[in-house]
């Protein structure tokens, strides 16, 4: 994977995880770089996210260094902000930077305290083999219960050069709109302020992280920050700034498509467009219940093309429209048409359902021009499995 | 069971259903009955909703019989409200009432016409073996994914008599407060005006179908009805209305209880009680987060005493409080106390909870008075297993 100039990352095992997998990672930028962070809605926010959105305060958006644990959330301790603290000292010595430089950032299980000890005493270790190449590493320890790893790149040409954006995220459960869901970290060497890197990245999140669903469950530690440390030498013009968030948004939509495909226990990506709502904010919330919808997740699973559960969920998201108007396709198959069954093959539909990618499209007719995109997975056994013995 | 007097009912198999399995109720007041109903607040409104509420608006309130099917929905087909147009005036013709004096409710599969003929023909059979003793009769044919019928009743005493109450409902997947949320027939002997009838009913399901969760989907088709006779010939002064209306609470809950703990797959039922929210309404939202989370409803399914997850649910509630102040119990142990981890047994809570009762019990510090109970139950693979394979 191409990766930005001027950024390098290392990852180990700090034996936070029971299991032995690297469970740490550093990323670092080799000067200051203009950084915006996005963060959970949830009242209940993980100590890592209070550190790092005082820091971002105090250091103006200018930072150099992350670092992430996997394991364990930091969350709902009694010293949890102190262990945070001692994270981003640590980091900061070793790498001879400012203390409010670093950010800190975590996932795993809430209300365990975080034995900063054990990853105190890992930074200097991973500060020792900071590289280039350790992206792709640095993507695999930031990991849960991900079956894969998530990563994403693009390249942007402008006057002054080439532009870079590479992104790395975790995330297959607790996910859900309404925040940044999850934990994505995302890296340009495009020259940026810090009040453009937070527009380019608050609207890169509203069109991509914010419209999936895993669950409905949204995390205390979801966390989206973008660094652009202008290594590149281009200094984007007005023009060219809007072609890279345009970029930067397609690299967060393979992010956030590849979050919900790994979704826990998923076997399919579902793509649900709304059209014809009398707005987008409308269209967004028929989206958003058919996504939430535990019985239209689990037909799809069982390749089931019960469109009726489709119509119902979409009766319950609170938006006004005549359920007469209502035309509904499952991977391009009619297969209700004004509120009412079209005439299909239910074995033919039922095949396509088979597959590993399923589009719902819902439009109605004849209300507005509202629309929106949403991503989800099906609902399976597997993610009951894997829930009811997370911690255990 | 204690049945109001003035009441016959009866079942039978009309061949709506693919199994031959009571598919038909018939319910009869023996005199005019002030009705009232709750519906859905799904945009998408069963056919037979419409005509109900036609019919009672038509018959100023004052109804004699109820015609349930199980097996089919009646909903988004082109031709529902003949279907249930026809059924109804079968049912008036054949019992000598009119037709705006007839309510029709119907449960099952979306999308798929009903055939009208079969249920027409059934009804003569049904008429004539009406009797006040087939009402648990009745309460098995209404049932759809249950796995067991749901009843109860009650008695109260009041100067003029004895007026009695008895209930039956059918739920156990698309299950969700903020509406009518499943099927539920009452019915008492007292003496009631069809404005008194609505008041106690809508308060009834307030408190009960309104604060209970299997799956948060809301179907198309939820009805509740309320029918007083008074055929007991009590004639309840105010404060006896009161404590009527207190007795038919109770029977709702009774039912409500019987839902979440029949919920589709579902091995316990979780009774979660909300307290000292800022109000009532704050405390509701944070239970219903906590109600419908899957990953709270998936640890508790697994014996997992995670109460991190209940902490993070209520986050995302949307209500303000602060995470260090909150005490959660689960079974009465003490397992989070101020936002962190209390000192407890893990395999003693685990045991506990391994039991088919579970309470959840969050509290905040120095907040307010606010408090809300919810009754839903655990999500586990049979829910999977029973709605990824519904209709085929």
């Amino acid at each position: 994977m191409m990766v930005p100039l001027g950024y390098r990352f290392a990852a180990g095992y700090a034996g936070i995880r029971n299991v032995e997998k690297d469970d740490v990672a550093l990323m670092v930028a080799d000067r200051p770089a203009a950084t915006a962070a996005v963060f959970t809605r949830n009242r209940v926010k993980a100590a890592p996210l209070v550190l790092t959105a005082k820091h971002l305060a105090q250091s103006k958006g200018w930072c150099r260094a992350i670092v992430v644990n996997a394991g364990n959330a930091n969350c709902a301790t009694p010293n949890g902000l102190d262990v945070a603290r001692a994270t981003a000292r640590a980091a900061a010595q070793v790498l001879g930077v400012r203390e409010r430089e670093v950010l800190v950032s975590s996932t795993g299980v809430i209300g365990v305290p975080l034995p900063v000890g054990k990853l105190v005493e890992a930074i200097p270790g991973l500060a020792a083999k900071l590289s280039a190449e350790s992206f792709d590493v640095a993507s695999q320890a930031i990991l849960t219960t991900d079956t894969v790893a998530k990563t994403a790149a693009a390249e942007v040409r402008m006057k002054g050069g080439v532009a870079r954006i590479a992104g790395m995220a975790k995330g297959s459960g607790m996910i859900h709109p309404g925040m940044a869901t999850m934990l994505a970290f995302l890296f340009t060497d495009a020259r940026l302020t810090p009040a453009e890197a937070r527009r380019l990245l608050r609207a890169g999140v509203e069109e991509t992280f914010n419209r999936m669903s895993v669950d409905g469950d949204t995390s205390t530690n979801d966390t989206a920050v973008l660094m652009a440390n202008g290594a590149s030498g281009a200094r984007p013009s007005a023009a060219e700034t809007r072609r890279l968030g345009q970029a930067l948004r397609e690299v967060m939509e393979q992010l956030a498509r590849a979050m919900a495909r790994d979704g826990e226990g998923a076997r399919k990506l579902i793509t649900i467009d709304v059209e014809g709502a009398a707005n987008a904010r409308g269209a967004e919330r028929i989206a958003r219940a058919i996504a939430n919808s535990p019985l239209c997740k689990t037909a799809i699973a069982g390749a089931d093309p019960n469109w009726g559960r489709i119509l119902a969920a979409a009766g319950y998201a609170g938006v006004i429209f005549e359920p007469a108007a209502v035309d509904i396709d499952l991977n391009g198959f009619a297969v209700c048409r004004r509120g009412v069954a079209a005439e299909f093959s239910e074995q033919e539909v039922k095949r396509s359902l088979e597959g590993t990618e399923v589009t719902v499209r819902l439009a109605i007719r004849g209300r507005g021009r509202g629309r929106a995109r949403f991503w989800t997975c099906d609902l399976t056994e597997e993610y009951i499995r894997i829930n009811a013995s997370y911690r255990t």
